[in-house]
C-alpha cells in the first residue's frame, strides 16, 4: 500500500496528525507549572465531554484499569453487584467484580439486542441486597448502545449505578450527572482520537462516599490518592504525559465545533454505514433500534471466510475492520468504527475495499443476483 | 527561552528526536501482524536489558503499577513481607503491600547510605515467615544504587527477592537472572528514554509459581493473563501502542553500542557530575560508595532557598533539575539525573546555569572564598 492503512477500528481509532505533531514534541515535566496548566485545561474538557460537574480523573492504563478503579473503590468484597451482560465487556465487569470477591447477579441480556428495561427492573428488584448496577454505554463487542437514562429509572435511585463509557464516551449521546450516573469511566483511544494509554473516571458525591468506605484493597487505582493530587493539578504517579499533551488537543478540537456536533456527525455516520452495508446485500447484526453512534457490526456473509475477509482487506487494500470478539463473535461478524477522527472519506473508502474484496471472494450480493 | 527546556530529572527524560518521530507515525491496530512483530521485537529486546531468560511482560501502566502487580501475584493478604526503606520508593513497597493486607516487616536503611548487608542479613533471618524481599536497585529519592548481588547473599537462597528498577533498568549494572532475582519491575521514562506510560515486570520460574498460588485479589495486574497473551503477542488489554512503537526504536539505540557501553557512559556522566558538583563548592547528599549511575542528589547550600533555586533554573535557564521528594529531603537536596538520553552536553548545561544561577542568589562559592 502506499499510503497509510486506514483504520476502522473501535479502538485504537486514527490519531489526527495535528494531535500526533503536539505528542511529538520534547516532552515536558510533569510537575512543572507549564503541565499543570495543561492539566487544568484538560480537567476543564473532560467535564464537557462526561458532562459533569464532578473531578475526572486521568489514570494512566487501558480503560479496563478504570474499570477496576470503579469496582474496587466503590464495592468491598462480599457485596452485590447486578452486570448488564449483553457482551464481551458486560462481561468484563463481572470478572473484575468476581476477582475481588464481590457477588455479582448477572443480567443476561440478548447479544446485539436493546436492554430489556422491565425485565432488568424485576430482577432487579428481587435482590436487595444489590450495591451497584454495572452497564457498558457503547458495547464495543455487538455495536450496542445501552439505555443508560431507562437503566437508572428501570433500577431506581438506591443503587450506585456504574457505567463503562470507554467507548461511548464523546460518540453516543452520554450525560453524567443528567442520568444519575455514579461512576463513569473511559479511555483515550475511541472518541477522544489519542493513542491508548490513558483512562478516565468520575464519582458522583454518592460515589465518592462510596470510595471513602469501600474495604476493597487497592492502591494503584486508589481514588482517594488520585483525588488528594487532583486537587494540586497532579498525579499520584508519574502519569502519561505526552498523551495528556495529546488530550488537550483532542479536547480543543471536540470543543472547537461542540460536543453535540460531534455526536451528530457520528449518528449520521453510523448511519450511513447502517444503509451502505444494507445496500450491499449485507445483513446488521444489531438492531438497529439500539445501535451505537460509534460501531456497526455486521454479519459475515454465508460462504466467506471471515479472518480472510478482514486479512484481505487488510493486506491488499489497507483497511483495518475489527473481527468478532469472543466465541459467540469470532468469525460471524466484523465491525466498521465511526468514532473519534473518522469521517465519510474513510467510510467511504472501507466500503468500496469491502465490496470489491466480498466479490474477489467469490461473493455475489442478494440485490445483483 | 529559545530553545526547548533541558531535562536533567530522573523520570520523564528527554525522549531523542528519533524516538519520538517514530511515535508521531499513523498509529497501528495492536490486533496486526505487523504489530505482533514490533511486540516480539521489544519481548527479545527487553530480556536482553533485563538480562533475564525469562519473558518481560509489558504493563500500561506508571512503573507503580508494575510495583503493585509484583506484589499481588507473589504474595497472599496475612503473608511477611521484608522491606528495604531508605527513601520514598523502598516505602512505597511497604505502602502497596499494607494496602493489599501483607504483614510488613520494614528494614530501615539511612538515607543516602549504602545498605548494610551484615544487618539485613540478622534483621531477616529473625523472622522465618519472611515469604519475600522487596528492595529498589536505584532509589530514586536518594540516588544510591542498592548492592541487590550483595542483598540475595545476605538473605540467603529462600525467600523472593524482588527489585524495583524502575530507574536503575539500563543504568546501573542489574543482573535479573544472574543475581537470583525473582521479580524485577520497570517504566518506560527512565533509562529507555521514552514517556511514561508503560511498564515492565518479568518473574522468574519461582515467581511464576507464586503467581499461580497466589490468593491476592486483581484482575488488571494479573500477570497470568498478561502471560497468556504473551504467547501469542498479544496483551490482555489494549496496550499503549504509541509507547511500544517508540519502545522498539529505543531499544534498538540500547543495542546498537550494547548495554555495557550504555551503562558506562553513564556511570562517566554521573562521576562527572559528581566532580564537577564538588568542584563548585557544593555537597553531595549520597554516599559517594553507592551513588547510582542515574542520578546524584546535592544538597542545597546553607543560606539558598532550594525552591528558588529551582523555579528560577527553569524558568531563567530552562534547565528543570529534580526536588527532593518526602518530608526528609523536600526543599534539603535537589538532583541531576544522568540516565536515558541525557549526555554530556546537556549536563554542561544544566552545571553552567546551577553556577550562574546560585552565584545571582548570593551564595559564594567556599573554594572562591
Amino acid at each position: 500500500m502506499a499510503r497509510d492503512p486506514i483504520l476502522l477500528t473501535p479502538g485504537p481509532t486514527p490519531v489526527p496528525p495535528e494531535i500526533r505533531e503536539v505528542m511529538s514534541r520534547p516532552i515536558p515535566h510533569h510537575r512543572t507549572p507549564e503541565f499543570q496548566a495543561v492539566l487544568k485545561e484538560v480537567a476543564a474538557g473532560l467535564k464537557r465531554v462526561f458532562r459533569t460537574e464532578q473531578d475526572v480523573l486521568i489514570l494512566t492504563s487501558s480503560g479496563t484499569g478504570a474499570m477496576e478503579a470503579a469496582v474496587v473503590n466503590l464495592l468491598s468484597p462480599g457485596e452485590t453487584a447486578f452486570v448488564i451482560q449483553g457482551g464481551k465487556f458486560g462481561e468484563r465487569w463481572a470478572e473484575i467484580c468476581r476477582g475481588y470477591g464481590i457477588r455479582v447477579v448477572p443480567f443476561n441480556s440478548p447479544w446485539g439486542r436493546p436492554l430489556d428495561l422491565n425485565r432488568a427492573s424485576e430482577e432487579a428488584a428481587k435482590d436487595p441486597s444489590i450495591r451497584a448496577v454495572f452497564s457498558t454505554l457503547c458495547e464495543t463487542s455487538t455495536g450496542v448502545a445501552y439505555d443508560i437514562r431507562g437503566l437508572r429509572q428501570a433500577i431506581g435511585p438506591k443503587p450506585l449505578l456504574v457505567v463503562d463509557a470507554i467507548s461511548g464516551l464523546g460518540v453516543d449521546p452520554f450525560e453524567m450527572d443528567g442520568w444519575g450516573v455514579d461512576a463513569a469511566v473511559s479511555g483515550s483511544q475511541k472518541g477522544l482520537m489519542l493513542p491508548p494509554g490513558l483512562a478516565f473516571i468520575a464519582l458522583s458525591p454518592r460515589g465518592w462516599e462510596a470510595a471513602e468506605r469501600s474495604g476493597s484493597p487497592r492502591y494503584y487505582f486508589d481514588l482517594r490518592l488520585a483525588r488528594e493530587a487532583w486537587k494540586e493539578a497532579d498525579t499520584p504517579f508519574t502519569p502519561g504525559i505526552s498523551l495528556i499533551v495529546g488530550l488537550a488537543e483532542s479536547l480543543k478540537r471536540i470543543q472547537a465545533g461542540g460536543l453535540d456536533q460531534v455526536l451528530e456527525l457520528n449518528r449520521r455516520n453510523a448511519e450511513a454505514v447502517r444503509q451502505a452495508v444494507k445496500g450491499l446485500g449485507l445483513e446488521l447484526y444489531t438492531d438497529p433500534s439500539c445501535a451505537s453512534n460509534g460501531v456497526t457490526s455486521v454479519k459475515v456473509p454465508a460462504g466467506i471466510d471471515g479472518k480472510e475477509l478482514l486479512k484481505r482487506l487488510r493486506k491488499e487494500e489497507g483497511i483495518v475492520l475489527a473481527g468478532g470478539q469472543g466465541k459467540e463473535l469470532a468469525g460471524k461478524v466484523f465491525r466498521i468504527a465511526t468514532m473519534g477522527a473518522i469521517g465519510p472519506e474513510e467510510i467511504r473508502a472501507g466500503l468500496a475495499a469491502l465490496e470489491k474484496v466480498l466479490v474477489q471472494m467469490g461473493w455475489k450480493a442478494p440485490a445483483l443476483k
